[in-house]
């Protein structure tokens, strides 16, 4: 009944000749039903190619204005492309809604972890889609019937510090509903509706380490169940009361 | 190195005469240093008699016009008595800022899971001090050097769904600063700080379950070190973009 977190370590900088299933395969125990891979976001990233020489980038106007004296202006041009509008500014930090819908600081645009100086490493571009392929690999080469989430580390409205977020799901279903299920003394539980897999990237980050090689995590023992997205985890802004 | 979260159930509506720590030592494996006992706010809140009966709340003219015709204006008025300052209202919700700082739906008041019918569960009075009382007494019967997660559910801007939340914590650092650390490319992470207070109490969500009696998780085999409260966690308003 317990549920264990693995992290799934792999002494390797993953490139775009990667082969991310058989990453997992190799250095992961074997794949069982109901298993969830955590791989982070940075790892599909590079994989993708979503990797930007800063030197080949042209600032416009826009983004010389926005970096003022606080920033790179190459980066927030990068940036801008990657949103879909800016929410807040506050010195280098930009709060901007990307184009998938995502609320992140810098369009998850990030230096760290990248694979080169002065390269910056962008979301991938449809994270979703990223988390079925993966998933589609693992089940096709070990025969198990599993989930897949694609992970980053976000802030928050209101609280300190960065916690492992959602951004990609494939195989279960991110929102747990407990509408019109009924408590120990009968008290209907009319509006609980639980985002499980953003509990399970917050569960993974403890295990992915920043700055070890750890892409992947192998969380087994939580039966998510059903299927969805992370689309669906993105609330819609008419629907936001802090947007 | 894999994380372990293990549900610790207990068949027993939780009362001010119950033993919290005792039905920890009865129901999990033997403590062991650096072990995390994660416990749901609202065990605690109803071990402090921190439960109102509806029928005994006369509501104020304020809350009688804030409840409106979405709510019951007892409820509103034993919300408006935990809290600070609305941030937003929507229908029945209300966004508010509890007298502790934590930015929260309805001051955390809850029927869900109250002990009987027509009564609320508020939040605890001090959660860092309800952690504090629970690990001492784990630790004087255990003899294991172990970490207190007093944990809610809540929402979040900009996303669907609730998470676990960390509102107290005692025997580890909530936050964990990687400033000044380097990354295997030698990029220095100038301003990670990982909130693992909320990430260990998200986790413990995934084993919680609403509607079981699992009103503790022991989290085994994170290292989390360090001390400190969850007040750490609350951003201060003045530097808040959300506020």
């Amino acid at each position: 009944m317990s549920i264990e977190i693995l992290p799934v370590e792999v002494d390797l900088e993953i490139t775009p000749d990667s082969d991310l299933a058989g990453l997992v395969l190799d250095a992961a125990p074997p794949l069982r039903d109901d298993d969830i891979v955590a791989v982070t976001h940075k790892a599909v990233s590079k994989h993708e190619g979503r990797v930007v020489e800063l030197g080949s980038v042209t600032p416009s106007p826009d983004a010389i204005e926005i970096a003022s004296d606080h920033s790179d202006p190459r980066l927030v041009e990068v940036i801008l492309a990657e949103s879909r509008r800016i929410l807040r500014q506050r010195g280098p930090l930009l709060v901007v809604e990307t184009h998938h819908g995502i609320v992140c600081a810098n369009a998850g645009v990030d230096r760290s972890n990248a694979p080169r100086p002065d390269t910056v490493v962008l979301l991938p571009h449809d994270p979703d889609e990223s988390a079925l392929r993966l998933r589609s690999a693992l089940e096709d080469r070990s025969g198990a019937r599993i989930g897949v989430i694609v992970a980053d580390t976000m802030g928050r409205a209101w609280r300190e510090g960065i916690v492992g977020t959602a951004i990609g799901v494939s195989g279960l279903a991110p929102l747990h509903q407990l509408v019109g299920q009924v408590d120990p003394n009968g008290y209907e539980l009319t509006s609980t509706v639980i985002a499980v897999a953003d509990e399970l990237a917050a569960a993974a980050d403890l295990a992915f380490g920043k700055l070890e090689r750890v892409p992947f995590v192998l969380i087994r023992g939580y039966r998510a169940g059903g299927d969805g997205t992370a689309r669906e985890l993105i609330r819609e802004p008419a629907r936001d009361l802090f947007r």
